[in-house]
């Protein structure tokens, strides 16, 4: 591993093509929109940085034990997850030692083995974050993994990297979290009457009180009904119980947006009657996986209405089979980088709402994939069609310099750019934010200049559409301007 | 909208790459195809055009009413479809009031929209045809509209925008329109003993006859009763006036082809006595989903062997969810933009045809797919293996510069280029013809440019497949020559 | 026909890029490791050429009639198989009479038609071949026909063309042949304590006691009761005589490696009980498609369990409808171009064998996948993760430029580099081996090349990479190191 040390500087080219041509083109429509504002409507950060300005802790703490990116990639080639720090928070894990570990250690392990990040997206964010945040000049090996981690450790602890300062310092015009059903918003109450109320909000994420396939769903419809007052045993006490809660997130959490992430893409418009017997059911706890899908799809439906009452955009995230490692699961618990996706129909499974609302002016519903065949077959069709479905950006795995270009290629001949909504960077990791972003802008460029490098589109058009898809969409499609 | 007004010039290098490499082998490539006679071997004009050889109406009727392409983006970001003038035929749209929709105001706002279409296909072959064919130097904008619409429907009036006068310009050789079972062919008589007969064919799609699934199927049995004189009630008798019908296309129309569309590709092989049961059940009205597609499965197979025995070319055009919006469709009724592909299965469900035909010298089949998921994995194999098999162009919503693309990458390996059958427009946009076929054929060159620059084809290969794949094996493959 | 004859000229950067920028890198990395020597860990090449050591037979013989993609593209134009010289050894096929066709005859059919093969990797190989080994300065063309089946004639029936020489030639450190269950092994076994041993091993492929859906199942069975003197009744023997077969095949064969080939990735994990009373009904004979596909699904999660047991590295190649033309396999058999991919699922079908084993950190699967959908939906996110899985290269359709392009593209960004194996070329065209690595090389430094010329990595990267990609990995991957 004593290789010798490589430099690290970022190419200011980088992502743009090997074609001196297309590079050419793309440098200048990315000097128009490098420095716009980023605006990050769906994500995952923690809302209580935004709130307390606290600065982060050490190195390890923040790069790695968070980021399952990164160590999914480290237990692939044989690492164990207790060497990574990684807590056991599982059903099993409760019952197992508490593992400490040596956070310094932890990082030796992952600078041994940052050569496995060659060509992912993981290696390009961690390296834009290393060079452009910390200004490291040489790449991260064994030999200066320690220093790394004392630098990045010292400047954590600095004003300048507390989260309001980074927040100016990446240029973020607004962010917005992701909180439960039942959560009580403090964090965002706290920063209500503060500059930050403008910058930062939250949205609405139901699965907890939709999904009756989780262990603590009976336990969470009661606290939906304590915190509410309605009788969550009825079916219209329990559709009234989260239109309050959707009002409650609306006026204490700003939220412009709900996010939905289900197994598959079902949804369903049942009678009444059917909907009060398939609660009855699921409250039971006797409920089938079936009924379970069905109850979550049903829900889809419901919350489209919602939507339409409210105005919240609804974002669903579909065709992931979660913890999809279950001893795993069962020691270190959720979000380990065990979710894997899987096939996903759109077609079939929207019919129900879209014969429902899908034509009505005021749904706007934001589309989301894992399974990459559906861009050209089922999503682009979708989005060039129905007045209420918009594509989201390339998802997760898929957030990637090829992933994004993949996207592109394959929704824009059918679904054009307008019926697309910029970038989301969905991430919980704060400091690779504007790598993710530009990232996208880069790709976006990319793929600009290509098609005016092909005759398809003018350069004009070129420059005002690579506006459109770093700031002017994001900002109309998630309610924002 | 006042955005300073473009210039529309068509770059004579478009579609070729970015690449110079690859731009100067293409050039070269594209010089010696591009004034090749053009083969339409399968689309839906309209037979009147080519008898009658009137006038086509104003810009908007031609140009923006028939197409479901232009009209489906306009939808998709929330202009109603009354506003655009689409008549209401639909089941509930008979009983609404007429709409009276100003030819100019469509046309304004199609115009004051344009910037949608950027990057799609419609947008290209819209700029084509405004640039090639009517001669305008501007792009169209909401500042140019009015001037656009007063020039387009002005030059339509003149001699020179007759069909048979454009057939010229165009350089067709050969187009063939399509017409259902049951249609009496008036155009494709009346023009038998003219110029127009060499020129024009029409090709057998029997769906209303074979589709157990629509409303008029009942209906339409009894007139092919009445057409033929045959008992459609048996099972022999509807076999027999299918054939009738065939026949009749053949003597009457000059087809060379037949056409299905169906949900999906499932061919079966029942006995005798199990098809004279599902027809009478299809007959009854009584059909479930599930028989109505085995019945659609077992006439796969059943018109294969009429294909044997009298030599059409039978086409599958697989896996479309019709109508998937159901409320514009109980409005304005079919083709309106809402059809969406699905997955697709070629190798279970074309098993019982092949296994049956598909070694047999006589029959051609040309596949076609709206997933192209099927292209590397099921396609490009089947057609590399059985000598019945070809497979069709890019279709539909992948009949673009980038679907065309992949349609190449993905199947040239597996199936070579000789089991392809060159280009389809399957339009009835008419004046869009040539740049379609100029599309595929620029899509062909840069392809063909792609392999002669890796050094995987000579430049003397590809000036032969450029010619193969523009023109000798459509002529071929549908016995044209 | 009589084209005039073109020259065969291989040139040095092919398959490099049009684009000059990427060529100058490719070259560079190309260079290094070019010379390595070939590792070639699986494929179905005849142990008795390494043993024995004779000449092979004539041109036809030796490149047409074995390779099943050059006749499968020669049928799917229509050539019958028997003017191909292929025999008839179906189960119909031994009562037709016998053919006995002139190999000079077959050759120039083949010549007749080499304009087929533009495009696909078939092409690419068999004019390698004729240019690095056997030296053609011309292609082969119908004038040249003769001329080349004399002269490929003469020259494999000098020494400098016996497998031993090639092998030197061929610059091959190892090669991995494939041998049944019941196999005596019995050319490994003689090669045991010649310098062959070192480079010459046998897999494991146990599908003839593991298919229940093949005719002979149950007679093998008997057989394998018989050599290994284990009850193949009771669910213990079974699984006994398995291990001893393993046991075998390591000590006898110097295998390191098992190979499944099952329609599916279908496994289970059934109680003991459930297993014997499967294995029953599968020797029954009554057994159901559904018992069968479970029996298979049980027995990989017990294969998997054994290579922890043995250190075997567990090859799954699932997927395959084989021979889905029935009256060829009637008539000829197996092995006759007539497999065609299928759809295929990892995410569920695996679960039960990651679930009990998947964990384990002396498990090594090995999956490869002709359902090209998989790689960036399932399994780069598989093997991303599980510390067992790795994926292998590119498979049989896809073992091509454009297809391993493909893979690298939809793989590296998720599952990396190092969750990959190599290179498996697969085949039975000994020939071809040197043209087969040769592209796998040139196509994974166009890939590094490119992501050098985007900034992605960096060039002391790539070049680690390029001798990883060759040589480093696979010797891991298949414990040769």
């Amino acid at each position: 591993m004593n290789n010798p040390i490589q430099a690290l500087a970022l190419h200011p080219d980088r992502l743009f093509s090997s074609d001196v041509n297309v590079v050419e083109i793309a440098r200048k429509l990315y000097a128009e929109i490098k420095d716009l504002p980023i605006i990050s409507p769906h994500g995952h950060t923690d809302p209580s940085w935004f709130n307390e300005n606290k600065n982060f802790g050490n190195a390890t703490d923040l790069l790695i034990k968070p980021d399952h990116y990164v160590f999914r990639m480290l237990y692939s080639q044989g690492i164990p997850l207790t060497d990574l720090g990684i807590p056991q928070h599982g059903l099993k894990g409760n019952m197992a030692q508490a593992i400490d570990t040596d956070p310094q250690k932890v990082w030796q392990i992952f600078a041994d083995n940052y050569h496995l990040f060659a060509g992912t997206p993981s290696g390009y964010w961690l390296d834009s974050v290393f060079s452009n945040i910390f200004g490291f000049t040489e790449k991260l090996c064994s030999q200066n993994a320690q220093e790394y981690y004392q630098e990045i450790t010292e400047k954590l602890a600095t004003p300048e990297f507390k989260p309001h300062a980074l927040m100016d310092r990446f240029n973020i015009e607004f962010i917005a979290t992701t909180e439960g059903a039942l959560d009580d918003l403090k964090h965002h109450r706290a920063i209500k009457d503060t500059p930050m109320a403008k910058r930062v909000s939250t949205s609405f994420r139901p699965d907890d009180v939709v999904d009756a396939s989780r262990e603590d769903f009976v336990e969470n419809l009661a606290k939906l009904a304590e915190i509410t007052g309605e009788d969550t045993n009825t079916w219209q006490g329990y559709l009234n119980a989260i239109r309050a809660r959707r009002a409650f997130f609306i006026k204490e959490g700003r939220a412009t947006a709900t996010d939905h992430g289900h197994p598959t893409a079902l949804t369903a418009d049942l009678s009444e009657e059917d909907c009060q017997q398939l609660l009855a059911t699921c409250l039971s706890g006797q409920s089938t996986a079936a009924e379970q899908e069905l109850f979550r799809g049903q829900m889809l439906t419901e919350l489209a209405g919602m939507s339409i009452e409210d105005g919240l955009v609804m974002q669903i995230h579909p065709g992931v089979h979660r913890n999809h490692n279950q001893p795993i699961f069962d020691v270190f618990g959720r979000d380990k980088g065990c979710d894997i996706p899987s096939q996903t129909d759109f077609v079939d499974a929207l019919k129900p709402l879209l014969s429902k609302y899908g034509n009505h002016p005021k749904l706007k519903v934001i589309l989301f994939t894992l399974d990459e065949t559906t861009y050209s077959r089922e999503l682009a069709p979708l989005a060039g069609h129905y007045p209420s479905l918009k594509l989201g950006p390339a998802w997760w795995f898929n957030d990637s310099p090829a992933g994004m270009y993949r996207f592109r290629q394959q929704t824009t001949e059918t679904a054009g750019f307008y019926n697309t909504v910029g970038f989301n960077d969905d991430t919980r990791a704060f400091l690779s934010i504007p790598a993710r972003h530009d990232v996208a802008r880069r790709v976006d460029c990319r793929y600009l200049a290509e098609l005016v490098c092909n005759h398809q589109i003018s350069e004009t058009e070129a420059h005002t559409l690579a506006y459109q898809l770093t700031y002017g969409l994001v900002k109309k499609a998630y309610k924002l301007d």
